[in-house]
C-alpha cells in the first residue's frame, strides 16, 4: 500500500445562512485588506457580490474588487491582479465564484509574494515559498478548488493550460450555500458534476487495489452524484440534491478519495489541450475524452474496470467475461453522459470533425514537445495521446 | 437539511515510514520544547517511545516525558502534566499512544493555558480561549481523537467521566503507522473497531434523512470495518486491513460522517457511566449498551434502522415488515459483536449481574442528578436511561 499524506485544513461553512459569516471568517484568518475577486456578471446580478462587500464594510474590513475571470482563467488577468494587490497592499484574497475564480485567486496569491514571473511556478521552473491566504464564497460546484491544493491557469500566449499544486494554497475557508447554485444552467451543472466525478475517477483507476476504504468511499460519492444530477436537472431548485453536489465537489477533490492510491490525471491532461485549443467547458471536454481513454487503458487493471461497472454503473457482473463487463461499464458511462447532456467524443464537443493536424498539435502540446508523458495507470507517450484523441474523434 | 461546519485541519502522515517525520512535523507546527506523553509499558517495550525521543534529539528539539496514562484517562495525571509543563516551559504536547493518551494530552494542553481548574472546562463552567498545540504518534485506532475536537477525562474523585469538545483542540498532525497496531491484542482491536463504528453510528441514527452523501459515506465506512476486523483477528499482521482500520478510526470521527445531520451520542453517554463505575474497556461497554438503546429508540426513525439493516448488515429487506427488518439488523449487529469477541449486554461485560441499585446510580450520574438528558434521535431522561440499562442487564 502506498504511504500517504492527507491534509485538508479548509474550514467549510455550509448552508443557507453561511454567507453571513464571511466577515468573521476573513478576520479569523487574518485578512485586513481584501481583494474580492470574481468572474462575470452573474455574481453582480445575483446580488452576491454586493452582499459580500456590504458584510465586509459592516465589519470595517477594507477591500478592493477585481472581476472579469473567465472559464479557463487567464494569466494576463492574474498578472493584473498581482500588480493591483501589490499597489494596494492587499493581504487576503477572497474568491467569489467557481473554480476558475478560485484558481485565478491562487495564482494572484502566489504572484504577490513571488519575485519572478508567476508563470514560472506553473512551468515548474520555480517553487514559491509563501503566498497570500485565499478563501472562497463558492457559487459553482465542479473544480473542487475550494478545498484543493491545485490551480490551473491558461497562458493566452500560446494557449497553454498548466496546473500547479501546493498544499499551502489550500483555501482557509469555503462558504457554500447550495441556493447560489439554483441558477446554474443545466449544461454547466452537468459539466460540473462530470468534472467532480472525474476528480475521483482519476484516483479510482489505479493499480493500487489494496486501499479498500478509499475505494469504498470513492464509489459511494460517484454513485450519489449519478443520482443527484438527475434530480437537479429535473428541478433546479432542489436544495437537497444541490447540496449533495456542492459538498460532493469538495469531498471528491480534497484528497480523501485518493488516500493510499496513485493518481492518474491523464484524462485531465488530455482535456487541457482540448480546452486550450477550443475553449470548451472543462467538464464537457472530460466526458469527450474519458470513454476513449478508458478503452485504451482498461487492460492495465481490468478488475478495477469491472468493479467500476458493477459497483458504480450498476452493470450486472458477467463473471465469465470480465472484459465484456468492463466494456459495458464504459458504455453505461457514455449513456450517463448523454443523459445529462454531455458529449462522448470530440465531434459532439466542438460541433465539427477535428482534423488530424489538430490532433497532432494537441499531442505535441500535451507531451510538451514530446518530452513529457502523462498518466499513471498506463504511462502515455505522445503516440498514445494521439491514439486516444483519434479514438475520441467521433 | 442542517447547515454544517466541517473543519479537520490535522495533517495526517500515514504509512510504514511515517514516524521518521516526527521531528520535521513538530518543528513545522512550532514546537521547541515538547512534552512526550505516553501510557504504559507498551510504548517503551515496542521501542516507539525511544525512537521518537531519538528523532527529536537528532533534530535538537528539547523534550521531557510523562508516562502513566491509563484507559479512561485520569484528571489527576493531567493535572500533574499541567504543573510539569508550566515548570518546564513546554510549548508542544506530543501524545505517543491511543485515544486515552491523546485525550490526556488535550486536557494538559487546555490546562497549561488556563488560569482556573481545568476540570471546570469539562464541567462546562468555563471556556478556554487558547491552548498548547497537540499532535500524536498513534498506536491504537479507536477513539479517533487524533483528528477530532473531543476529549474525555475521568475525575477519580466521584468516578465522573466527562467529555469536552472544541475545534481548537484538533491535533496539528497525526502520524499513523499500521505496523504499530500489529501487537494490539484481539480484544482491544475489536473494542477499538466497535468504538470507531459507534462514532459513525452516533451520527447515522438521526432524524435528518436528507444528507445522502454523508449517509452513503457512513455506510461505506461501516461496511469496510466489518470486513477488516475479521481479517486482522485472523492475521494480526495483515497490513492492508490494519491500515483500513487505522485510517477508518480517523475518518469515522473527524466530522465527515456527521456533515449535515444531528448527532446522538446517547450510547456513548450511557457507556461513560459503565466505564466510570466498572472501569471496563470503552468499546466493549458500547457493544453492551447499543442493542438495547437501538430497540428502545428505533421507532423514532424506523426507516433508518431498516436502511442500516439492509445496507450495512446485509439483512434481506422484507418490504412488508419494516419493523422486522430493523430488528433483524439489530440482531445481526449482536451476532457481529459476538463474532469479534464483544459483549452484547452488561452481564457479559462485567461478568456478573448488575444490581438495580447500580443501575439507578448510573442513571442518576448520567442525568447529572436528574437535571440533564442525553441523546437526540430520542431525548432520554433519567427514566429512559434506567429503562435502557435494565434492558441491557442480560
Amino acid at each position: 500500500m502506498k504511504d500517504f499524506n492527507y491534509y485538508a485544513p479548509t474550514e467549510v461553512v455550509f448552508g443557507e445562512q453561511s454567507e453571513e459569516q464571511v466577515a468573521r471568517l476573513v478576520k479569523k484568518y487574518g485578512g485586513t485588506k481584501v481583494l474580492v475577486h470574481y468572474g462575470g456578471q452573474s455574481a453582480v446580478r445575483s446580488g452576491l457580490l454586493d452582499k459580500v462587500c456590504r458584510l465586509l464594510e459592516k465589519d470595517n474590513i477594507a477591500y478592493i474588487t477585481l472581476g472579469g475571470v473567465v472559464p479557463n482563467p487567464r494569466l494576463s488577468l492574474a498578472k493584473q491582479g498581482i500588480e493591483l494587490c501589490r499597489r494596494e497592499s492587499v493581504d487576503f484574497i477572497l474568491a467569489v465564484g467557481g473554480g476558475s475564480v478560485i484558481d485565478s485567486a491562487k495564482c494572484i496569491a502566489y504572484g504577490v509574494c513571488f519575485k519572478g514571473d508567476v508563470w514560472d511556478i506553473y512551468l515548474g521552473k520555480a517553487k514559491p515559498s509563501t503566498m497570500l491566504p485565499v478563501a472562497s464564497v463558492l457559487t459553482i460546484p465542479a473544480a473542487g478548488s475550494e478545498m484543493s491544493e491545485a490551480s490551473v491557469i491558461t497562458n493566452e500566449d500560446g494557449d497553454v493550460k498548466l496546473g500547479y499544486s501546493n498544499d499551502m494554497s489550500r483555501p482557509k475557508f469555503a462558504i457554500m450555500n447550495p441556493c447560489r447554485t439554483f441558477t446554474l444552467p443545466p449544461y454547466q451543472t452537468a459539466a460540473g458534476v462530470t468534472d467532480m466525478m472525474m476528480h475521483t475517477m482519476e484516483r479510482y483507476f489505479t493499480k493500487d487495489d489494496d486501499m479498500d476504504l478509499t475505494t469504498d468511499i470513492a464509489e459511494a460519492t460517484l454513485r450519489r452524484m449519478k443520482t443527484a444530477i438527475f434530480a437537479v436537472l429535473k428541478n433546479p431548485e432542489d436544495y437537497r440534491n444541490r447540496a449533495q453536489i456542492m459538498w460532493g465537489g469538495s469531498v471528491m477533490h480534497n484528497g480523501l478519495t485518493g488516500c493510499g492510491v496513485s493518481d492518474d490525471w491523464a484524462t485531465h491532461q488530455l482535456e487541457h489541450e482540448l480546452s486550450g485549443m477550443f475553449d470548451v467547458t472543462h467538464g464537457a471536454g472530460l466526458a469527450a475524452i474519458w470513454p476513449s481513454w478508458a478503452r485504451y487503458v482498461m487492460h492495465e487493471n481490468l478488475s478495477r474496470f469491472v468493479r467500476f461497472a458493477v459497483n458504480v454503473m450498476d452493470v450486472p457482473n458477467d463473471f465469465t467475461d470480465p472484459e465484456g463487463t468492463a466494456l459495458k461499464g464504459i458504455e453505461a458511462m457514455e449513456r450517463f453522459y448523454h443523459a445529462i447532456g454531455m458529449p462522448i467524443n470530440i465531434k459532439e464537443l466542438i460541433g465539427r470533425d477535428i482534423t488530424d493536424e489538430e490532433i497532432k498539435e494537441m499531442a505535441r502540446k500535451c507531451s510538451r514537445n514530446y518530452t513529457h508523458t502523462c498518466g499513471c495507470l498506463k504511462v502515455l507517450h505522445a503516440e498514445d495521446m494521439e491514439n486516444i484523441y483519434q479514438m475520441a474523434k467521433g
